[in-house]
C-alpha cells in the first residue's frame, strides 16, 4: 500500500541513522522522526476523532511542520495545510469548510489559532508547535510526543484522501483540493528523474511548506531518505548563508525568491559549492533572471517544474540539460513527467493541432480526487480521468509545453483571444519596464480591451505611446495594449508568487460580471 | 487508470510523429504503433476469448514482439512471454499451465508453435509474426492488422493482471509470476531516475524481450516516448555495428553479453559516441569486466539494476555516479529505487542488524500479485506486503546492498552458513581461473561440503592445493573449498546468464534430498 506513513516507515528502515530534519539547531535521525511521528499520531488518536477527520496546520516552516504532516496521516486523519499568507477570515473559512477538528500552530500564528478555536465550533484542539511556552488554551506539541506511546500506522492509503489543499488560484473563492496518498506519491515519483536526489542530498525548505510545491519537495526528500533543512521563512541573506553552512544540495524556490537572492549584497560571498539542483516553479521565471542565475551560478543545475495543486502538483519539468541548451526552450515549461499525460483542447474539449494554444488538460496517477464538498466545481474541472487545468498553452514539435496564460486571464477582444503572457513579454522587453501585468478591461465595442499595468525601473521613464510603438514591432495589432497604467507599487502577488490579476481587474470591473469560459 | 494500453495511448499523444520502433529496415511512429496495436487488439477480440484470458508470445526480439505485448493487454487479455531458451516440453508446460488461448510466434519458433497448437487443446490460434510466408495452420500477423479496425482499449488496468511471467529461477520447476499493470509501471517508473532517458533517447533491445529485465526496458522507453530499436538476438559484432548505425543512447545487457562485446575484434572500430547509459543486471558483473568496460568506454554511464521477476523486476540500482566513485561500491547492487522498500531477515523473518547477511525481503507497488495457480508457493514467498526474494545479502552503513548468494545456493557446512559468492570471489582472484561456481555437495559429517567447479584460462594451470592455499589468505578456513573440479566446458548458464547451480549440483545429489530453507 502507498501512504505517507509508509514513506516515513520506509525511510526509517532504509536510512535509520541518517539525518531526517535539521531546524533551529535541532537535528533528528530518520529513526527519531519515525518514532516522534508515531507518538504524535498516538496523541492525535487519543482525542477520539473519527478516521478520515481533518486536522489543520497553521505554521511557518519547521521540522515539526514536516512531522505533523505525516503524523496526521499516520493517525488515520487528513491534513489541511493552511495558507500562511491568508488573513483570519480566509483561514477560518478553510477550517470551517474542511471541518477540521484540531490545529497545529506555531508562534507566528498563535493569535489566529486562538481566534479560530474560539470561533469555530468543530475545532476542539489546538497544538502549540512553537519555540516558547505553550499557551494555556493549547496543548504542547513536545509534551504530547513525550507523554504518548507510538502507535501502529493507519492502514489508510492508496486512493484514500491524505489531505485537503486550499487553492485560491489567482482568482475566485478558495477550493479545497482533495489529494489521495497515491496522487501525492505519484507526483513526487514522477519528478524524481529531474531532481537527481539520493540519500546523501540535503534539501532546503525555504518556500512555504504549506504550498503544494514545497510539499512535493518534502515527499521527494522522504522517498530518497535524504535530509530536510528548514528555514522558518524566506530572507535572502539567510538563504545564502544557509546554502553554505548546511551544505545544501537541493532547493525549490519561486522565481521572485531567486531574484531577491541574486540581488542580495552577500551573493558573491555565498558558498554554493554543494548546490546541485535549484528547482523553481509556481510562476514563470523572466528570461533575464534565468540567464543571470545561470551566469552567476554556472554549476547549479536549474530545473523548472510546472504544475498545479489539482495535480499534486507536478505536470512538466524543464531539465538541467534543457536549461543548458538555452534558447527558446528557456521559455518553455518543459515536458510531461513519466506519470503525466497532457492534451491541448479547445472550448469544446476537442484536441487542437500541435502548435495551437488552448486549455491544458492533464491525466495521471497524480490527479486530484476532486474539490472538497464542491461536486459542481469538480464536474467542471474533471471529465473522466482528465483534469482541466485552467492554463492555456501549446506544444512545440519537440514536445515542449509553452504556457501562454491562465484561461481566465485571457483577454477576449473583438472576438479574438489574446494571451496576456505574449503581450507581457513584448512590454517587458522595453528597457524601462521592470514589471508588467496585462489584463482585460471592459470595452463597450470589443467586449474587453487589452490593458497593461506597468512598473518602471527606478529612474527610467517611457510614455504610453512609446510603449505601444515598441510593442507594435513584436506583436499583432489586435494584441497591443489599448491603455497603460503606470503603477508605483509592486504588482500584488499571491503566496505562490503569481500576480493577482483578479485584484488588478477589480477596479475596472466593479458592478459588472466578467464572462469567462 | 494505469495500464499498458494507456502507456501506448499516452506516447502516441505526446510524441505522435516520433519513431517508436525500428527493426529490420522497418520503422513506425508512435501514431502508427498505437494504430497497429489497436488493430491487432481488434483481431484478438474477434476470436471471442474471455476478458483476462492468456495469450502467449514465442518469438525472438522484434518490433512485433513489442506491439503484441501491448495489443494483448489492449484487447483485455494477459500476455505470457515464453522463454526462447526453453525446449518444447518446458514451453508446453507454460502454455498449458497458463491456459493460453493463442500464441504469437516468429520464424525461429514455427516448429515449436505448430507442435504446441497440435498438443495443447486450449491453444486455438497461432499468429505468425515472422518475416516469410505465413504457414497455413497459422494466421498472418500483418493480415490481421490490415483486416481489422482499431478497437477502444480495454479498461483493465491498475491491480488487474497484465501478464504471467514464467521463472525457473535457477532452481526448480517454472512458476508463473502474475504481474499487474501497476506493478509493471511502478518498476519502470522507479528505475527512471537512473536511466536518464527522454523522448530523444534510442534504446537497443538486445537482451531477450521476453525476460523481465528487457521487458522493463520496453516500459521505460514507452513512458519516455523514446525510440525502440530491436536486434533479433545477441551477436556481439552486430551489437557494435548497431550502436553506431542506429545512434543508440541506451541499452540493457547481461554481464556475459557485455563481456563478449568487449572481447570482440570490432570493438575499437565501433562508434559508441551516442551511448549514454548501459544498464546491466540479471547477474553480478565480475569486477574485472566492469573496470575494463569503464576504461574502454569512459563516456558510457554504467548502471546496475538488481531485481527479480517477482518485483517486476527492479529492486535496486547502482548509479552512474556510484560506478564513477569505484572501489567497494562496484561490488554492490546499489540502493533501493524510490518505489521499493527492503529488509534483511533471518530464517524466522526477523530483521537482522545492519551489516549482517540474511534473506532480502522486498515491498513496493511493483510487487507481484502472486504465483499463478500456486497458492502454497505464493504463501511461502509473500507475507502481507513483503516478498521474500530468495536472495541473501546485507546493507552497508551507507545503504548499499550487497548480494552474497541465492539462499538456496548457500552452503550449510558443519552448522555454518557459507555464501558461495564470497568463496567464488576468492577463487576467481587467482590468475589462472576464468570462471568458477561454488556449490554444496553431500558430506557425511558436515551435512554439506564447499565444492568449487572451475574453468581455467586457456594455457594456464593450477593445482587444487595451490588454489586452496590462494583462498586461505582471503577467506576463513570453514569457507575453503574442500574439493575442486576442473571443467573443460563453460559453466551452464540460464537464459538470464545466471550459472545453473542446480545442474552443477545434480550429479552429486542424485538419489538424495538437499535440505534448503
Amino acid at each position: 500500500m502507498i501512504s505517507l506513513p509508509a514513506m516515513i516507515e520506509r525511510a526509517a528502515r532504509l536510512n535509520p541513522d541518517g539525518v531526517a530534519t535539521r531546524y533551529a539547531g535541532r537535528q533528528y535521525s530518520w529513526t527519531e522522526v519515525g518514532d516522534r511521528t508515531a507518538r504524535l499520531a498516538g496523541a492525535l488518536r487519543s482525542f477520539g476523532f473519527d478516521v478520515g477527520d481533518r486536522i489543520a496546520l497553521l505554521s511557518l516552516n519547521s521540522d515539526r511542520y514536516y512531522e505533523s504532516t505525516f503524523a496526521v496521516c499516520w493517525a488515520g486523519y487528513c491534513v489541511v495545510p493552511l495558507n500562511t499568507r491568508w488573513a483570519l477570515p480566509e483561514n477560518a473559512y478553510a477550517v470551517k469548510d474542511s471541518e477540521s477538528r484540531a490545529v497545529v500552530f506555531d508562534d507566528a500564528f498563535a493569535d489566529q489559532a486562538q481566534q479560530l478555536v474560539a470561533d469555530v465550533e468543530a475545532l476542539e484542539i489546538a497544538i502549540y508547535a512553537g519555540e516558547g511556552d505553550c499557551p494555556e488554551w493549547a496543548l504542547s506539541y513536545e509534551a504530547l510526543i513525550t507523554s504518548n506511546d507510538p502507535v501502529v500506522a493507519s492502514r489508510r492509503g492508496d486512493d484514500d484522501m491524505a489531505g485537503i489543499f486550499y487553492t485560491g488560484g489567482t482568482t475566485g473563492f478558495p477550493k479545497g483540493v482533495m489529494q489521495s496518498h497515491r496522487a501525492i506519491w505519484a507526483s513526487a515519483v514522477g519528478a524524481l528523474p529531474d531532481f537527481s536526489m539520493n540519500r546523501d542530498s540535503v534539501y532546503l525548505h525555504v518556500a512555504p511548506m504549506f504550498h503544494m510545491a514545497d510539499f512535493a519537495g518534502s515527499m521527494g526528500v522522504t522517498l530518497c531518505c535524504a535530509t530536510n533543512v528548514m528555514l522558518q521563512s524566506f530572507e535572502p541573506g539567510e538563504v545564502l548563508r544557509t546554502l553554505g553552512e548546511e551544505k545544501i544540495s537541493h532547493s525549490l524556490m519561486v522565481p521572485a525568491m531567486i531574484k531577491m537572492v541574486l540581488n542580495h549584497p552577500d551573493l558573491s560571498a555565498a558558498d554554493v559549492s554543494n548546490l546541485k539542483i535549484l528547482m523553481y516553479g509556481a510562476s514563470p521565471m523572466p528570461a533575464a533572471t534565468l540567464e543571470y542565475c545561470m551566469s552567476i551560478w554556472p554549476n547549479v543545475g536549474l530545473v523548472q517544474a510546472y504544475g498545479q495543486t489539482e495535480m499534486a502538483p507536478v505536470l512538466t519539468t524543464l531539465s538541467v540539460a534543457d536549461h543548458q541548451a538555452g534558447g527558446e526552450k528557456l521559455k518553455s515549461a518543459g515536458r510531461p513527467t513519466a506519470v503525466v499525460e497532457l492534451r491541448i483542447v479547445d472550448e469544446q474539449g476537442q484536441d487542437l493541432p500541435r502548435g495551437e494554444s488552448g486549455e491544458i488538460a492533464a491525466k495521471g496517477a497524480n490527479a486530484m480526487i476532486g474539490y472538497w464538498k464542491k461536486p459542481e466545481e469538480t464536474a467542471k474541472a474533471m471529465t473522466g480521468d482528465w483534469v482541466f487545468t485552467g492554463d492555456a498553452g501549446y506544444f512545440d514539435d519537440n514536445g515542449y509545453l509553452f504556457i501562454v496564460d491562465r484561461v481566465k486571464d485571457m483577454v477576449v477582444t473583438g472576438g479574438e483571444n489574446v494571451f496576456t503572457t505574449e503581450v507581457e513579454n513584448a512590454v517587458i522587453s522595453h528597457d524601462a519596464i521592470m514589471d508588467v501585468a496585462v489584463i482585460g478591461i471592459p470595452h463597450a465595442e470589443w467586449g474587453e480591451a487589452v490593458h497593461a499595468i506597468v512598473v518602471l525601473h527606478e529612474g527610467q521613464s517611457v510614455t504610453e505611446e512609446e510603449l505601444v510603438i515598441h510593442c507594435r514591432e513584436r506583436i499583432a495589432g489586435y494584441k497591443l495594449p489599448k491603455g497603460v497604467t503606470f503603477r508605483d507599487q509592486p504588482l500584488p502577488l499571491s503566496g505562490a508568487g503569481k500576480v493577482l490579476k483578479t485584484e488588478l481587474r477589480k477596479p475596472y470591473w466593479e458592478g459588472r460580471d466578467r464572462q469567462v469560459n
